[in-house]
């Protein structure tokens, strides 16, 4: 199986700042860890991080050929993007919703997703550990098939 | 650990009907794919399921002295039980709300879930799998105490 | 034709008080009522009440085995349960929504009817006699099979 | 008693085209069911069918002379008629609200009935049968003067 | 000075019902009111009723030949038609919209009017008395010229 | 008949300046118009105008003894005073609304009058002539009793 | 094929006043344009006007044995008619929604058109050449049957 | 006076948890300060907790022939119960809807009480005293009998 | 012990008016029966009405130096006015929200208190006694310090 | 004339998946169909495509020098794009806006073009010749010059 | 150039109170630092504070004949007055918009300035600071004319 | 002190074109006038301008090691991007909003922004003054350090 693991803007400062507050895993970490979980699974990783939009939209394009499932962290994109959504369900491929937080419990406009309707399904509010779900996740769609 | 896993009305008749729609998977299936693979894992489970609000609003309550986690997939009153919601948020106890299907995808009605801002996190539409990736995130919670 | 008649919250109280208000009718009325129209017809009827939301959703859930229409008057708990939709969508059998009043001349609140949606038909408005239109359909609709 | 049977636009389409999809029943099918019933218990029927909403609120003015209770599928101008509501209210004749679908069941536009609040009661989702029950209502109506 | 005054859906109803409730004023009372109002101040006045949204729109599209000002009673399509708005707007005859109640004082729907924006005012609440003001009005604006 | 005359904040300004765009009438000279009208008809009048809220609601109290109708051109309060409709409410006195400008053809927050509720009617967009059609208005109450 | 013209309320007035606004074009001159473009393409034209709802509901009905192709120009009805957005779906011939102006660039009310939903497609903003560009998209259908 | 006390889901878990957040204070302790203030005024007390809507409704309707006032905290089915507002409205007895804390400075959704329409008065945001409150209200409305 | 107690526009008309609707209770009656519950308690009180919202700011703010709990009545301004609110907040005395009636139970405008999320409780529906229930909880307020 | 035409996001996908369910055209077949008809006219075509919102922003920008109309398909972004809005708004050039789906038969979400308001008019649901009539627009707005 | 600023409700309270919360600026220290700014550019300065809306509407009307811009914090006032709008669009007289803290960042209902519409521009969030920010941004004003 | 200046979609249009209508001031030019102001006060600036929002969402992430202020003028993504919210909340360096016009004297869709909740205060109406404005908001808020 392989995996493209997309990651939205602003995820790329992760760990790198205020560390009391958002501790210090990194998205390199998370790399590391996404990589090891897969790697005894005999799953290969793809892992991108863009602020871009129109790149993210791109690189779900170019998974039709690439990828058996996507993992999707869109961060901020989740909530104003129609073009994600569009790319998701034009290619067909399962792809999994994440967020490190618990979206349904912040701010009223995080708690809608432009992106939900075309995913498989969602994990959120596990912080890194929503990933490693998400691998989980990705085993238990590819064994169906 | 011991794992509370909670289940609200309807669930009861899964798999018992029409199972060229909603397969064959029971709530006992499901039942013993989460105790084998809690098991696994040394953690015990406790497995319920009420129709009735105010009967799984008590059992809530009484994990206090029972539970470290709890599974919640509270079904229809997920959008309607204030109740549960406070129940929740009194016990302290970390509770991951899961679903079956991905609620964010079907009615309306459906996408709010008054209880997900009190739960750690949520995970939905992965069938019976959203129990076992519960079962994941739960063990995940559980090593960072 | 096995008919089941359920009654939600508050109609137990029905005729035994205010009788200058709300008439004399009380729901034993009603029931030898349903019980002599339908007889004429040969339908065989269960007929019940219950305060608690749970239970009408388990009396839904055990009408698979035992009845061929549902007529129900949820009262209040049409405009705030899902689970009572949940169950009518699960079981399949055809059921009828009856309200004494009409509910669309009432409080703007209870307009919206959540189970009407997976109903067959609504009937309200006519007091008692909802309840024999209701078996009228519930004939009507048996013939089509 | 006298009935006056009023249909509002495109209800003249029924069962002439499509009747895979709609069934072969026609207006004049309906009418001749609902003078049969109407016949055994004594009723004159009046029926009519317009596309035009002042020609059918002029047709409820004159009700106020020559109907006892009026059947109104007032089909689209359900949703959109002050006119008809307010002829209704004017005239005072118990009027009782029919639709062959169940309108609550449909787009939600369709869901708001601006006639509702002045009819004595509503009948949707029985197909023709709901003309048949909207006599046996009547009837029931009749019998309390 | 021409006035055409344009009455909507049911006021040929005024006062042949219900004496004890609307009063016993007719729409032929007002219209003689009127001209005896406006036959003293010069004033030739064309007075029509109907029942049909379309030939009201078709009135007052005649009245750029005929008419130097409309009194405008629409009646239920006050809040239903744009039909009436864009007439209005089009022929660019001031025209002022008159109510025998106060429609801010009744249902919420009734609130709102939709050829308010293109009428020239709006006179509400004082029953008959709304078409003499209409008068006094047309003749304040005539004088303005 | 004793007419009282409110006028709310802003009115005083009228005419005083930018005559091209508002006209050179000011409140005196609608003052004076009101009273020629209102005396060739033996109303006495009392006119007044403030910017202050309470002192307006005070004004209206004091109606109870001193006037039989008050028309009441409230201005920018018209659209957010509670207490303005308290106190015409709780006077039990007829009251005019009057505005000088078609507020239903203005922005959409000025459409919403909260005093509209408990007066007896509107009378708005004629400009200083609206003031006169409230006399006229007040004489036709006043024969009524 | 033959093509179906439909015009809604007030668009006869077209040109006929206000020629330094509205332009000159009346909707004969339209129709001569839409009989030339057609004739050229071997298309047969029937072209109406009406201010009557209901009559456009009519010939929408009679197109059923008469029209392979609809040109709808509803006018003020297109944000207010239930009644023909039945029709055009119950008949099932292709339906081309056009409009003079940009709807979505007018008024709020103007943006949502209650007939979308079952037209083939909409054509707005092009002012008389809207109605050519409706025949080339007929002709586009057309070919592909 | 026969005083009826009926606390909603989640009250018998007061005090029991969290003393530095919510007081040490447990609902036995609220009932013995009511019984004590209650005693002291000839009041005798029936004091009840449940987790269960229907059961709330069943005590409520039973209160018929054995209250003369009834103090509901409903707690969380303040909010989702219209069950509970059909009881209390139904059996006409006063009832006094008291909150611990005060709802209307909590989230949005605590705002709206689902059964403050049906209520005699409401008493929110003084904690424990809010029942002792109750009690003297009682007694108020006692003594206007 | 020092209260303040205000109350705003229009309480001065209290049982002067319509005795037999409102009562015959007036202000003075109620400030009475406070002075007397409150002397019993060794409680100082200052009792003042205004109907400009300004002068209850400006008493709320003097109020710092001269009172230890408020007990506010603001009457209509409660729906409408922030200045009351961040009066309120600013000072930081410990304000008690009265209301005559239930303003949960009349129009939805009345439903919405903005001062309530700043206040410490709310009482309200049980007229005149509101104020002395509001003693009372000044009296538990204050005992907690 | 020149003609710019702008493709958004996910249109490079045309065409290249699901034949079954989209066709078999492709961007690159739309592109030459349009060259096609644009060189029989004589007007110049430059057609593009992206992902990225604010690369088109900025080809808008651009022709400013180069083109004479622009056909903009700005596929999801139609609905999230002040952006796009903006350059349309600030360049002067005029836009006409395409769909190759009837937008307003889809989701609720896409009914609401932000760009509309700036365009010329809008023609969509007719496939790829919705391109082709855009050619045919953007002819009869350049006749007009 | 004259310049008169205006302050509305509570802001007489600023820095008496709470010094660890909001600091220990008064009023009189902003007009103290308000004047020495003002006087280096050769600026006179009116400044007034007052908790009554109609009287800061009266210094808005008087502003007329002696000011060249106003500043104006119209604290709570500016989302509720339109009687403060109405003023500064009647008098004409360019006006800024200031804020202490920035009213988009707190709740909901401060988000919304009924006055911004009228306003040259809007200054927030920068404490005492928006003061001098605003005497700047009138020097820019003043240079424009 | 070093200051970031971002600009958004379609600053770099400004005063290009239609010198009559926004002014001949470029983008240029007002870089030119905070570099000269920011000179004198020490003030080191850096001056971009993107179409991207991505890219305005990196330059922001990249702020963190060389900006002690920004000033951004996010333009059209200043009502659409939450991504810009969270690069700016996540960098915790003091951001100030600015605007060349009064974003809420415009249309509804303006008056929301996403991202001031997250910045120290919003400047906006002035045209090019409204960045000296910020640089001057730059150098207090860089004091208070």
């Amino acid at each position: 199986m392989k995996l493209l693991v997309l990651n939205g803007p602003n995820l790329n400062l992760l760990g790198q700042r205020e560390p009391d507050v958002y501790g210090r895993t990194t998205l390199a970490d998370i790399e590391a860890a996404v990589r090891d979980l897969a790697g005894k699974n005999g799953v290969e990783v793809d892992f991108r991080q863009s602020n871009l939009e129109g790149e993210l939209v791109t690189w779900i394009q170019q998974a039709r050929s690439s990828a058996d499932v996507i993992l999707l962290n869109a961060g901020a994109y989740t909530h104003t993007s129609v073009a994600l959504r569009d790319a998701i369900s034009a290619i067909g491929i399962p792809t999994i919703e994440i967020h490190l937080s618990n979206i349904h419990a912040r701010e009223e406009f995080r708690h809608k997703s432009l992106i939900a309707a075309v995913c498989k399904g969602q994990i959120c509010g596990f912080g890194a550990a929503s990933y490693l779900l998400g691998v989980h996740a990705s085993l238990s769609i590819s064994l169906k098939k």
